[in-house]
């Protein structure tokens, strides 16, 4: 079956060791899969209205309170309790559909119905490859990971803070985390939601970059942000705020309960499910209240505990079906739906991708619209891992084939090709073949199909050490997407300016 | 999250290396993933049957075409088209559901319908672990493998010969390896199809284990072999004799095209499902000419080639698309349907872990009854691995409990544990936690939950170093299931004389 001519080695340039494909929008074609009856899941959207109108959530700012009293939530103390009109008048002010703008209107990314949509990890405390091994995150990396982010064509987003600089001031990394985003990438990005002037000053710089203002900003929206729920059944005071300043500036809003069954949430699938569905709806009915109409995610964390260490476990049987009866939930209320790629190993291995696979399986076969942590996270998400986030986009850019529609016509069906080749015969030389040859099928990045001894002879290199050095040809081959330099320049002062108004 | 008390430690007795969910069969609840309109299936079964009709495929059996002929058949020298009114009909007799009976009664396995079974890998020429790396197939490898195989309670059935024994004679191999089975296992088996002699030992022994006549274990089948086509359009001589042999014997028949899309049939998807239908259509029609009513799989192997170099790809965008069409194929014919867990890593690693779910997702969604080769493939079938064995089990446990359909009640939905824990508060301590944490989740074999430090303290030992451990710990405690001292020494006398037949 070996066989070599000069033509087919054309296809990959000679020293191209990174096929990609390329980015491109990806909508899901197949029906999602539905794991729960009609009766089961609406037992489950009763259940957690019940917790809303009789066990309510704490929203931790007094601000918050306010606008949920004058909204007509029952408030008692930190505690609001909804009756189930009024959360699903509120839910129903959300979009179905919309879209981010980032600095490249050509990467526009729009979220709801089919689409589907893969975005880097965000927040892990570490940084790790293969070179340097596990250490604390710090602003070169941070760096660095951004660069491979914008890098990899299939991701569509790119951060958040995939891994913390913690060697910058915390109070001001925001602003040079930003800066490090809108100029080495120009994709839809995640701005940390911790507080109001981390949002704040995510809009300004969005707007700089674009060359707009900030209301332009608001009525386009270009970043989205995450808002965990604390559970059980609390929201605190800097959620809140990032909450308000991202809704009321248009910015996309990702409410994800961190429903670990067995610890912050039931130790029963449904329990938790229904946890997780009256802490979403409650952040949602709230940004709808702060801000009508807001573009918002349906989003779903839940997975469960080992229970006999209370260790987080991603990507388990449970954290998959747990993954397509979000999705289910996520359509009955017509909520665009934010899911994760996750996994509890801690080193990129085979339980690193199994795990993923049945993280991104959940997630697909659920109808996600956007697929968080999509690239790079290791060991429950503590750590932003270079070989994973390789792995990963290996991984999605075969889930972007999947997912193109097969072509069925007189052409592909072949009648012809199949009475060309004799029986026993075979098909390398035929006219249809030629024809097809160099787009028939997915070329991978990281998957080595070559046989074992020329494999072996080669190094005997597993997947973790290709990896390895692809991050590495992609970071010394990355080019910043051209930025105007007078907007670099503004971005400059808007980040020296607010430094020094930082205490 | 981290907590620690003896009752929880009690649910794994120390020292237990390998937690198991029990051999339990399992049943598909959700429904297949159907990606081929009803229109486009059509015409690639339209299209199949005209290759039928116009080009014919190549029998290498004088008594085959004599049968073919009888039946109404149009043979031409050894080409042999069909009437589409003739494979529809003969297609028609197959059972659309039938079970196989091991030794032990109480592990007998259906298929068809929702029916999933997991079986171990066949047919590798090389067997590879850690310790003593990749070498030729040998008999003391091929009994280990048996044993892992039997162990591994995940697998429905065991064998046929998942790693060649080339240093016993090729032409009585098959009863060494036949009683190595029959002693060392009592699960359903898949024996060699190579030839009639082979298959018909295969009937003798099960019916001297079983303390049946040939007659009983032909009512009551108890192993299922795999005829592969020989594409484009050929089923060569040894494959017909076995053919017949396991048909008239009334044991289950795989007839698996080798599809290799670029290679042994077309570059276009489409086109190699055409080719794979009509390949496998005109064995089953052939083996329902012989045996009217055998049981019989459709199978499906259709995969790709890399273009560049033709070296054969699995587990691959492609492959995943072809396996959800195949199972629509087999649902439109009602046929049983047998696919595989496959994969083209030269080693256990991240790719051997993405490219086996990508087989093993195509399988679960495409309804699949046998999975074939579930456990143990590596390189592209050339390798049986012990390591990839457990990495298999973990991955098809994990398949087995996301099958299991959730129970949505009011105990699971669990209003009252949300009720009894605080806002902020967690759910370790919980009455309801207490009622469900010992069955509440999956529990890992492989997977490995603890924290980084714990870990990297403990060896930062990767999946495949830990699968080398669990693989040694079940040879180690391994005990053959009790099988009446009489029928194994008739099993010994039957392959000593056979042996001494033979020339």
């Amino acid at each position: 079956m070996r066989r070599r001519d000069s033509k087919r080695r054309a296809r990959r340039p000679a020293g191209d060791l990174v096929p990609q494909t390329p980015w491109r929008r990806l909508v899901n074609p197949y029906p999602p899969l539905e794991i729960l009856s009609a009766d089961h899941l609406e037992s489950i959207h009763d259940t957690s209205l019940r917790v809303l109108e009789e066990l309510g959530i704490e929203f931790l700012l007094d601000e918050a309170l306010e606008h949920l009293k004058a909204a007509g939530a029952e408030v008692t103390g930190q505690c609001v309790r909804f009756d189930r009109a009024l959360v699903m008048e509120l839910v129903s002010r959300a979009p179905a559909e919309f879209t981010l703008h980032p600095r490249n209107p050509e990467r526009s990314v729009t979220f709801g119905g089919d689409h589907i949509a893969f975005n880097s990890v965000g927040g892990p405390a570490n940084a790790s490859d293969l070179d340097g091994g596990r250490r604390q995150g710090n602003f070169a990396d941070f760096q660095n990971y951004i660069r491979l982010m914008q890098s990899l064509d299939v991701l569509h987003l790119c951060g958040g803070v995939p891994v913390a600089p913690i060697d910058l001031d915390a109070e001001t990394r925001h602003l040079d985390c930003i800066q490090a985003i809108l100029t080495l990438s120009d994709k839809v990005w995640h701005a940390t939601g911790l507080g109001r002037k981390r949002v704040s000053d995510a809009v300004d710089m969005l707007a700089i970059v674009r060359g707009v203002t900030r209301e332009e900003v608001r009525r386009k929206p270009g970043f989205f942000t995450t808002i965990n729920v604390n559970s059980p059944r609390r929201i605190d005071g800097p959620m809140l705020e990032g909450l308000i300043e991202a809704a009321t500036n248009g910015q996309a809003v990702s409410l994800t309960p961190f429903t670990l069954a067995g610890a912050m949430s039931p130790t029963t699938l449904p329990g938790s499910l229904v946890q997780q569905n009256a802490e979403a709806l409650a952040g949602i009915a709230f940004a709808q209240i702060v801000a009508p109409g807001a573009p918002v995610f349906y989003g779903s964390f839940t997975s469960n505990v080992d229970m006999r260490t209370g260790a987080p476990a991603f990507g388990t049987p449970e954290y998959t079906r747990a993954t397509l009866v979000s999705g289910q939930l996520a359509r009955y209320y017509d909520l665009p739906y934010r899911s994760s790629n996750t996994n509890a190993s801690n080193t990129v291995d085979a339980q690193a991708a199994y795990e993923s696979q049945m993280s991104i399986w959940g997630a697909v076969l659920g109808h996600a619209n956007l697929l968080h942590h999509g690239a790079g996270w290791l060991e429950g998400g503590l750590t932003a891992s270079f070989e994973k986030a390789v792995l990963d986009a290996e991984m999605l850019q075969m889930i972007g084939e999947f997912l193109q529609p097969l072509v069925v016509n007189d052409e592909t069906l072949a009648f012809d090709a199949i009475a060309e080749v004799q029986p026993g015969g075979h098909f390398f030389g035929a006219r249809h073949t030629l024809r097809h040859y160099d787009t028939a099928f997915y070329q991978p990045m990281l998957s080595d199909w070559r046989n074992f001894e020329t494999w072996h002879e080669d190094g005997a290199r597993n997947a973790t050490c290709r990896a390895n050095r692809i991050w590495k040809e992609l970071l010394r081959r990355f080019e910043a997407p051209p930025l105007d330099p007078a907007r670099a320049e503004e971005l400059e002062a808007f980040v020296r300016r607010r430094k020094e108004e930082e205490p």
